[in-house]
């Protein structure tokens, strides 16, 4: 069967109207390029059964069985009275709602751990548990309502999700990419990614992807999402072996810029050296320890860390000279290399991450421009080295480019020790 | 003329493979919802003309005089050759690409400044700098492509910007919200906002919103964004009066809970009375210190903190009594109350934040669940508070919800003391 025309569908009166942000549409989008299938639109609409009803009707029209179209939607599956989706697609397949058996035992399950009655919300709760006669469920593992698979007419398949992006994640993965596979017969592909750093996605196209014959000639895909402080880069193809060679090309062309995904690795190098790190920091003011402490486990290796927002505190806690910051200022290599290796001291820690610049709009000089950050890194038993980068952003995307870089200038200096 | 039937449409290939996300298109709805227009369908198409040209086409059909259609369309206005845009509008109102002498003009200025000969890259950049024969211009002032304003077809409007966020957001404020009420003579709206915090958006609409008669009559419209540990909730009306008495009323019925803009307040407030702050974070990693450090000038009053991640930062550096530790454990009043006091003396700061609670998944116990938190404020000369919370999220939003309300606990003490 040929590959479908895929239209990625989100409902909701919040997202038409601004108050927040679709985020499903292009996760769902970048999981069906991981499968091989390429997104021809996104559709957002407002709560609105009309609406609903004659774009699933317009969308799947010219749908054939040479020609099928697969549309992927999210919301209105919820228990209130602005959720249509189910009235909508009973009225399109002319089904009628039944009970999900494996929802409805979840959903009284739940009211009896919460020592509610389960007439209590009964009504309502029920339609949440219901799909459509004619459809196939869609099991939801980490929530209530089910989503549900339906034909809409011969070619046309629609596959509906809730709108909480934690249940239609799991449920995306464990429950619709299986039957995707068997309607298209997809094929699996092989994939694989590199983080670049201090690298831009035009330029890396430019002066690398448009030089690859593997690519133009379709043996396989690339993609590259532009992050704070580096690329990521996906190649996907067949053949394990097309992707594992652009992988060793790109690691060539970019020697020592690239890395596996570092917040996971860096994590896993420190416990695996039983290394513990702390921050110093100014200009990012806090922004390089709540990295390091996003993960789960982390006090395994983060002890603490000083913000030295305050020159001050710099003195007085930190324990940089006065003379130093006086005679070179508190953005320089001397207060860099100083925060780094009292800040060692200080917090006990085997390395030390610190941190002074320019973050702005504010505060920049003729000789030290805002966008100008001094980055140390004290490694226990090796001398201090600092490095200065200018990153003339704004003021916010400065922060996260310098907390980011911050961790792989010291996760590449300690991958070279291994 | 009736107020139009409104799509937003963004092109682009990395928004419809999932490689980025498309923030226009919920900005532009905000915008319209202020300018009191309700957005009714979002579209997202990749950067294929007969895809682009075909969507517009059949959004455009059924428009008329009586029943106009708008569409606000972003992207494919650059120099390259996927940008398909001027091509496509050219095509659709038989017109010519011609071009714009402003845009020309600053593009010239443009090479002059980079010493670069004009000559260089005239093809691709004139593509640029012109706009279809039968549309109007819409001057672009922080960046080269103009954007356009074409009639599809009778009461089919089009409006086509870039798709760089900060150009784009500039052109529709100054040159087409003008054009939209001119078109439309849509009425001037009175708008006003609160902050409602540690409240939930179905709550807020069940015991609060759904019992105003003033919105069921349409006299005026309410928007409420969720936000990590409030809710933002917006009026709107023609009549300044009404707007007034909903904030009234929403303060009345949450009092205490309701602020302006806090991220703005706050550092006015510490401003005003010239008081300087520090924090001493546990479970947070410095989380508040950078939310704290998130606006430029804050140097004036954030001085510093601690992130005492370890026990041992906690006792050698905040100063934490051992016995205190052992005692009450590190999540308590006790341990709260010496890090706020001790990290004010510490810190030297008039005022002091310190936050220790669980984050998770790992680390709760059957007395101190997963999601516990307190959270101390110190103000000079004033006795110390703590708070005990529980807030039983995932391990990122629990530490982005308590950073953020631990700003507001202190804020709100010290309007009181205003």
């Amino acid at each position: 069967m040929n590959s479908p025309r895929v239209t990625v569908i989100s409902t909701g009166s919040e997202l038409t109207a601004g108050r927040s942000q679709d985020t499903n549409s292009s996760w769902i989008a970048n999981e069906l390029f991981g499968l091989g299938y390429s997104v021809e639109r996104f559709v957002v609409l407002p709560d609105d059964p009309k609406l609903i009803r004659d774009e699933l009707k317009s969308l799947s029209s010219n749908a054939s069985a040479e020609h099928p179209v697969l549309l992927v939607m999210t919301g209105g599956l919820g228990p209130t009275e602005d959720d249509y989706t189910l009235e909508v697609v009973c009225e399109l397949t002319s089904s009628t709602p039944i009970l999900n058996e494996k929802a409805h035992d979840r959903l009284q399950a739940l009211y009896r751990l919460r020592g509610k009655g389960f007439e209590e919300a009964l009504t309502t709760a029920l339609r949440q548990v219901s799909i459509p006669s004619k459809s196939t469920a869609l099991n939801n593992s980490t929530g209530i309502a089910p989503g549900f698979w339906s034909e809409l007419q011969q070619g046309a398949y629609l596959a509906c999700m809730p709108g909480v992006p934690k249940e239609m994640t799991s449920m995306f993965k464990e429950e619709l990419v299986p039957l995707i596979r068997k309607q298209f017969h997809a094929g699996e592909l092989y994939s694989d990614f590199l983080l670049i750093w201090g690298m831009s996605e035009s330029l890396f196209q430019q002066e690398f992807i448009i030089n690859l014959d593997v690519l133009k000639n379709g043996k396989a895909v690339w993609g590259v999402a532009a992050k704070k402080g580096y690329i990521r880069v996906t190649y996907q193809s067949e053949d394990k072996s097309v992707v594992d060679e652009l992988i060793q090309k790109t690691k060539e062309k970019y020697t020592g810029l690239c890395t596996g995904d570092l917040f996971e690795d860096f994590p896993k190098l420190l416990s695996e050296k039983k290394l513990t790190i702390g921050t110093i920091e100014s200009c990012t003011g806090g922004l390089a320890a709540k990295i390091l402490t996003d993960r789960a486990g982390s006090s395994e290796y983060f002890l603490g860390s000083v913000v030295s927002y305050s020159n001050l505190i710099k003195e007085n806690i930190v324990g940089v000279k006065k003379e130093t910051l006086e005679a070179h200022g508190a953005v320089s290599i001397e207060t860099a290399t100083e925060m780094a290796d009292n800040g060692a001291k200080l917090l006990g820690t085997d390395l030390a991450i610190s941190i002074t610049g320019i973050a702005g709009p504010g505060g920049g000089t003729p000789t030290k421009k805002v966008g100008t950050v001094f980055i140390g890194t004290h490694i226990k038993g090796q001398k201090t080295e600092v490095k200065e980068l200018f990153l003339p952003f704004k003021r916010d995307l400065f922060r996260e480019v310098v907390a980011a870089t911050s961790l792989y200038i010291m996760y590449n200096r300690l991958r070279k020790l291994a």
